[in-house]
């Protein structure tokens, strides 16, 4: 079990060696258990950052560690809203200090990198700061050694693939709530778990520039999607996630990698 | 001075007037002190949403409170990043401490509609954060009376509008930090604080697709702007200030004003 | 897939169909990312109580929610102490709010019990905290509908069963960290997750009777065990999962299920 | 623009000159947003410790930041009470945090002394505390070059300048909430934002020796103010105001300034 | 041991017995534990709130509870600095917490009336922040049956007794720590803990009018007391001790009891 | 008053020159205030732990502060509950920063040790969780001349002694709430503060293996103890408290004092 790139399947004096070397990077992915319509299961957010974690994972030579499976609060613009049963949330402080406490741990550990791969819109700002509190915390500063990254997948799909994946023209990432995107990368990396024939078609939701709280809730869409999954494929999937998970890995490399020779690790 | 917009000027009971009307809108402009090149002032965010805030309350009847006038740490992808001098910011629980407070001091005296106008890109999750925070200390659901608006000025600027002020094509608003938007909105506000002269051109940023903690100082450009506010002038200021108050004003009315007659108060 | 026991397959509306019941009962498997010697993963303890949570909820009919899968920070009496590395921990506000979080969330969208299933000793004050915390939050109080249950599965091992996994005589839960239960349970869950061929044998550590801070890293032994597994089997692991699995359930049935009739899911 | 005292009108790069010098003084005006009875605005408290923090700065040649313009919950013996409507007040947990994080980012620029002007009473403790916790995490000892200084403004009345202002006896600082100090500092410094002719003359209030909570409304008087306006005047103010500001320039400038020739910089 | 005033001493069931009334009323000492110069305990405030507390309670007829014996941290204007050793202290935030609890403990059990007798200068805020906070947790607004009281003893000393007490004029309260007043006092609640030999003569601390963090440790007199407790006698510790006890006792029961007969309880 | 062991008798100048030795040793009595049946004081936990910090003072050299009197929540398993009147608890957060700014003010002092004797099971995780960020606040790691330890009084109980005070058979630490143990302590050190009479015999409570929240009331017995005093006798009591004060002593002399003469001091 010793070969698996899954943090909690090491046991500690394997990952030992792994720090020894100077140069362990974990990924930590980052999801949420939140409503994603009547095709896709609530764990969606935490299975896609899972599975592009460990994609790079494989290519980069890193660690994935357990993922912080539940999120921020859902909003109304980007996931629907809070208020939907099966949306399961965190408040700003919790979530804030779950990153705080895992980067403090591992870089405290001799992780050289931490990066965070998140699947959950509404994460990325409480993430951000527990990040920067630990390294306050830790006295980490400019020029250090240790680094830890954060990201969110979606900002690394191409223009090129955007194309491809929507012919008929991209929405926009703030209503990709269970729509083309996450359909078809579910398709594609965990096809058991979709329900295809409960999959709604409609217009894409139009909601206002503003928050607005507490919410409207008729403002969401019976189907709590903001656009429609119609066009999803597991093709469109595939093509999704390998052109993200090279960039990724490639950009990763570069930034991380003393030698930057890309290893890649087969699946 | 009961004829001000501004609510630090009224004194208790001409306030407690315009409460008892059961209509009160109070709008909290929210901004930051922070870095915004050689040639825009440390106030620039605070200046732009506080006149954002006067203009729509002109229009709607509303009352403008005392600004928020210190963000949320600046970041290396949408403001240059938090080590540059100048930045001076609020930690994450400070800036959802201040936002919950206002919302609860607000609607406890009957407020009915309170709406943040946001100039720093940072600020918006934390602001969320706290206005939902404090509807749930109040017990406010769907459905009350009372409620609270959150947007991002920039979230007003219509296609249109971007076409005209960015003839060459608009570069994208993560890297609109002290670049034509910022700098034609100071020039057709406050043209005495804009030294234009020190205005300096150059290449956009380009930045990575992720965050990196701690920052690698020398990716941020050496004016701390992300892109050049070569172009800018107090003509695309008037134009972007004019459509935006215009179109805030409009849907705030229409989601606020139980008789959506615009009232129009001349500035 | 919505046949599945696991919350994260399950759909938004497959999942409300659950809640109408008003009978919704969800597990919630509590563990820790920690050092368990040379034969046994970091993950040991939420992978175990991920399993005691599987288990009682086929048998009971209820939802096991994602694991919490990093616990509080490891003592030198109970886990050989939080310096060693692999041990990857939250701080005690933080444990405490993701349990007030989760209890909140559940309890609101109208979960009938929550159960949390505790892996990892060091949790148990900091998970009743929060639970306490939530329903204050939430105004219950006794004699409502709703409750929330805290438990740690060893405290369901019967005095016979202990007498069968231990012939030699029970050592005490105190330093049962990588000893035969936890090992003997693996061995029986997830035997390819056992390297037993680094099983180290020795005495049983013997720690003071105060905690001491900093610690004294000596008093740990090298293995990061505190009591040998020698003497674990998969049998063993059979007994004490089967035993525990049962008397979980019907405790469990007999306090929280209205018609107290087991349903007995095939796993 | 660069030859502004307000911080917010300066651009980074003139900052940072005066950051070079080593010397740099940053004046943070504190007040509050609070019922002032009939004749004074909402803003009383911030306009006039900002009024103070500006003339200081002149004549000691430093820099004015944004003030602090919400402040802690006004009590009964010296606001009020929090209750009435017009006090928009943060707790103390944020005011707390606000004056830690604006001590961190001042200091960690480079700025030598962090000078705080407070105008409301309830404040004083709070900011305190941020101050020492800012130190604290800074590890900023005895002995240091960098100091934080905090002081209310009426501290440094004269007794002098007390007998000149309150010829009939003066009643104490406990009841001076929109009593005569405060009305004739408005009236000298901003006489078209005092409506002296609703101010309401009437007996001092009597309030117990002890602080009752909930409070009991009626103890405060109708006005909200704690004792009488009358005899206010813009004569008295301009006494009062340059009294202070002489004395504080001078206080501060032997004890923040290396050579202290009082620079006196004309307004 | 049931007629002890000390709520420590009753068991539970002749607690409920006072509960049962309906009017119970329940004083808890506020202290420290700090430096008072070579003559004085450090517990000093501690014993003193507790000695205020018990002579109220025996007049009142209530209870005294067990003290807040650690207070806030020692500010150079009014107790010398907490840089002193001995000096021992809580942070805001903490204290805050304390004050919170203790409040919402006792009125969810039925306690009509929470009195805070204070005897550590720097506590007020804090403890009107916790019970500020406590309130809002409990929903208890003006008009409750309910309330808390919230006082510092020295603030019922009378005019009378402190020109008997300082015949040569009083210094103020700023400074008055370890000072004639608290030895007084001492002398005569407590002969036996103080050390009047170690007595140290000399002229009263004069300290700037701002507070400076971090401190100038050298302003501090080399006693660590604020003014000279030359002049102290248990006789003026009597009658300090008797006429404030009356007055507070007084007080109290007009604004406490429903049937203002002031009870009297031989000590 | 300078031989006295407690801190709060000491003044400073007295306390400085323990410090000065380099080696003082403050233990701190933690209990709580929590109805313990009709037959024992609210203050039972916080007056045995205070003895026995006593008792280990004057064998050991050390000093003995001001307890903790305040603990955490009683839980239904241990306590009884936190609904029953007279049990006044602190959250978990409070009692944590308590422990957390005692750590931090006595290492800052230079105390060598600090000691905390629990007398409350439900405090221990939370005094941990204080020491442990304490700890990382100071920088203090492991090979430091300074420590904190933690234990509570009951598990340095032996055998033997468990043998001669329940002949009967030890019902088990859990249910000792009220029970032969306390009562047996407090007849020995505090007999007028026990009323035997008032004691209720009675099978132990069988509380199931689980916590719920909220309580089911009724569970708890109607004396609010988990297991019967019969029993109970000061003999037993001081043999109780005879071996457990010289089996501490004898730890803490040999893991604390560097020339482990144990120091016997009579009371």
């Amino acid at each position: 079990m010793d070969k698996s790139v899954f943090l909690e399947d090491l046991d500690a004096f394997a990952y030992r060696e792994v720090l020894a070397s100077g140069e362990a990077i974990v990924l930590i992915p980052v999801g949420s258990l939140e409503q994603h319509g009547p095709h896709l299961p609530l764990g969606t957010d935490t299975i896609l950052s899972s599975h592009f974690a460990e994609g790079v994972a494989r290519r980069l030579g890193g660690l994935v560690a357990q993922p912080i499976a539940y999120g921020y609060k859902s909003q109304q613009k980007s996931g629907g809203g809070n208020h939907l049963s099966g949306t399961t949330s965190l408040d700003g402080a919790t979530l804030i200090g779950v990153a705080r406490n895992l980067v403090k741990s591992f870089l405290n550990q001799g992780v050289r990198h931490v990066v965070f791969i998140n699947g959950h819109f509404e994460n990325y700002q409480f993430l951000y700061e527990g990040i920067d509190l630990a390294l306050e915390d830790l006295g980490i500063k400019p020029g250090a050694e240790q680094s830890v990254l954060l990201l969110s997948y979606w900002d690394f799909v191409s223009e090129d693939t955007l194309r491809q994946v929507y012919p008929g023209g991209f929405p926009g990432w703030d209503i990709e709530h269970g729509g083309v995107l996450e359909t078809s990368l579910m398709l594609h990396l965990e096809p058991a778990r979709v329900a295809i024939d409960r999959l709604v078609d409609g217009p894409a939701a139009v909601l206002p520039r503003f928050d607005r709280l507490p919410v409207v809730p008729e403002r969401t869409p019976a189907t709590g999607c903001l656009s429609s999954a119609a066009g999803s494929s597991a093709a469109r999937g595939g093509l999704l996630y390998g052109q993200v998970v090279e960039d990724l890995a490639l950009d990763l490399a570069s930034e991380l990698v003393r030698e930057p020779a890309l290893a890649v690790v087969p699946g």
